[in-house]
């Protein structure tokens, strides 16, 4: 396995020539210039990452990883912690809403066990087991896990990112499931950006005023209890994150050095970018925001990260679902720059020669 | 041909029942209760206007009307006027920006021409003939058309509308094409929403600021002289219109009237819609706005026509582009709905019930 100081040593900064004539190839179509808006800014940062002014559109795939966290039984979830379990198995049969999504991407959906309670026992499921435990610790009485233990759910991601790439994937959306994981988000963001827990803390997949404040208050406890060090992003991962969390910064990063763009979902892939760019501040370049989720921190996280999300629709599902949305967007500004007639070919004037 | 009066009669509302039953049906999935967020919202709004809690995602077309504008003459618009039948054979050619989006959605084109200037001579085009002219007169000397020309243009929209219904077309995007048309969709949306000019009308594909002082004069010497009724729709369309304008305007209704839905483009579709609505305003139901342009007069109208935008990309191509771009967003809703398990089916324990 490689390790993340090797994988962060590998991670390049994306082409800004390839870039460049990218941006001179779309202003050769047959539209005024710059029309396509957001489009072809993307279809550029992707012709950065490839190193080449007109990239093939990529094939597709979503990871989505999931695991509980001890910090459930504080109460700070609408849902019972069973429904991580329930929901691998549901990704594993299809009938989860990325799954839906995905098809309609021709993406491939990789699901992985970082640390369910009690684990997909079905060994022809389809859910690829890395299990680190039955879940994480309760944050509000010590740390989530151990720092060897988060080194090894960030190598996990990368060397499932390696993997993805060496058959053939050239983007990948990121996704999560694991009951409670937003007030492991919301602790990542206050630590990484030097917020109070109020600022980021939200109502996650449906909490009610009450279960909001318990959830600020439980994380307030954990990072007074756990005094994770905001400059060492791996003490706040382990102390406060989750495994799927770790997982997913290994992705990231495993994604950035294969020269692969990362899509990613909401407010919890944000946290795990968000530590990915803290280890690594080159990954930054290789996402994309596929959209804004309505949790009062994501939007803090992606003004941090210098992102802006193609969209924002009030989705707060995760999954992924947000990512492979926008994959369609991707695949768009790509084929607009490979397949659009110039002014030259179409014989059509051009108002900015 | 049917006559507007009886087309705007044929138009129902959406069914309400199907729509509650499709929100229901969604309830039961295995997600928080409305955690796909606007993508919800669609999938029942389509749900009432097929009438039915679980349609089938629909047959996909983008209508892409194109005329020319006298007022070009007054150098409202940065390209010149030849561009109109350049582009319109660039869209037969499939070199255009909606070909490529068209194509990744498997979305028919069609192209009208309803009044280009020189026309497209090839016959083997592609390019439907619906010539009205060469080209609306100039509206700062008088009306663009005749009233009876207007109800022509929209009677021709509203016969495509059918035809492609019965052809098994469910859902229509609709684009336009027209040097200078931005100025004549700014003119009906200072008479429709009762705006000066100045705050409906913008730079169009890319007018400097002399010459965007030059569009906004030009609109008020328009609406002076030719004092559109703003009580009276076709005398709107007729005065300060368009002939692609009055085309999409038909085929608004006409969808409509055929329980289809028509998913908007931008800032010219934008004041199509609006003339088909004060024509109609049951059309309303069955619009969909796709993303918001750049325009200040376009937030305007839609605001007016009750219609949140999908996407928020900056585009200010036309054509299509932003329609054909959000019908995936409404491909991937229906499928949602009907794809995905159910919290019973999947075993998976449901909060919110």
């Amino acid at each position: 396995m490689t390790s993340l100081a090797q994988t962060c040593a590998a991670i390049v900064l994306p082409c800004p020539v390839a870039a460049a004539q990218a941006q001179a190839r779309l202003d050769c179509k047959t539209k005024p210039r710059g029309s396509l808006g957001h489009l072809e800014e993307l279809a550029c940062q992707l012709a950065a990452i490839y190193r080449t002014p007109r990239p093939e559109p990529p094939a597709k795939a979503v990871v989505v990883m999931a695991a509980d966290h001890g910090v459930a039984e504080e109460g700070v979830s609408a849902y019972p912690q069973e429904v991580t379990g329930q929901m691998l198995r549901n990704f594993a049969a299809g009938g989860a809403a990325i799954n839906v999504l995905a098809g309609l991407q021709q993406a491939r959906v990789i699901v992985v066990d970082m640390g369910s309670k009690e684990g997909v026992r079905d060994q022809g499921s389809g859910v690829r087991d890395h299990r680190l435990g039955p879940g994480t610790a309760n944050v509000r009485r010590g740390s989530a896990m151990s720092r060897e233990t988060a080194i090894r759910a960030v190598e996990i991601g990368i060397a499932l990112a390696r993997e993805l790439h060496e058959a053939g994937v050239g983007v990948l959306a990121v996704g999560e499931m694991g009951i409670a994981n937003t007030t492991a988000a919301s602790a990542i963001a206050a630590v990484l950006l030097d917020q109070p827990a109020e600022r980021v803390t939200g109502r996650g997949t449906g909490a009610d005023d009450e279960r909001l404040l318990r959830k600020i208050q439980t994380i307030q406890d954990a990072l007074s209890i756990n005094r994770p060090n905001p400059a060492d992003p791996l003490d706040v991962l382990a102390k406060v994150g989750g495994f799927e969390i770790g997982g997913l910064v290994g992705v990231t990063i495993g994604a950035a050095a294969c020269k692969m763009a990362v899509v990613l979902d909401g407010f919890i892939t944000g946290a795990s970018a968000l530590i990915a760019a803290a280890l690594c501040p080159t990954v930054r370049d290789y996402l994309i925001a596929a959209h804004r989720s309505p949790e009062p921190g994501h939007a803090l996280i992606l003004r941090h990260l210098g992102l802006r999300p193609l969209l924002d629709l009030e989705m707060r599902l995760g999954e992924g679902t947000g990512a492979v949305l926008a994959l369609s967007l991707l695949e768009a500004s790509l084929r607009l720059l490979r397949d659009m007639a110039t002014f030259a070919a179409a014989g059509v004037t051009d108002a900015g020669a």
